[in-house]
């Protein structure tokens, strides 16, 4: 019986509009920056931010089965893009 | 005439629901993955990314705007957790 020794690898996914592309929320963002008494505030873009953990054999292997979900489901890659981040906190967030 | 040398800024804020709140992306994320032919990932967690930059006379005074925002504006502090990030790299992404 063979067993393959799998670890865990957490990742977070980062997909923002590609720029140059239309980003109403981003827009909607800054139209209310005004209300708020809030000035100096530009270039707002807003995007999704995936969590994950993934077993498998190393890292390098977990990072691939990543790309493939961020590219194939979590992004539209026609007018976003998507950027991989390595987590190596525990899955439990300290933040509030 | 005084003119504040204020310098610009760039941040992320990661909303993520927060632990024991129901995902129902995240739940609709794992649904899915079984008619991708991938296993071994979980907990896997939706959230929002918003990129931003300001400008302020100094970082704290910037970060203090954002985490404002954060708490106000991007997030729903009752169902909702957010950390900041700062960002060093220029305000156009390299990734796609």
């Amino acid at each position: 019986m063979t067993e393959a020794a799998a670890h865990e690898f957490r990742f977070a996914v980062n997909v923002l509009p590609k720029p140059g592309i239309l980003d109403p929320q981003g827009r909607a963002v800054e139209g209310s920056l005004g209300h708020l008494g809030v000035t100096g505030v530009s270039g707002v873009r807003v995007g999704r931010r995936v969590e994950l953990v993934v077993a498998a054999a190393d890292a390098s292997t977990a990072r691939a089965i990543v790309d493939r979900l961020a590219h194939e489901l979590f992004s539209n890659p026609l007018i976003e893009q998507y950027e991989l981040e390595a987590l190596n906190a525990p899955v439990v967030e300290a933040a509030r």
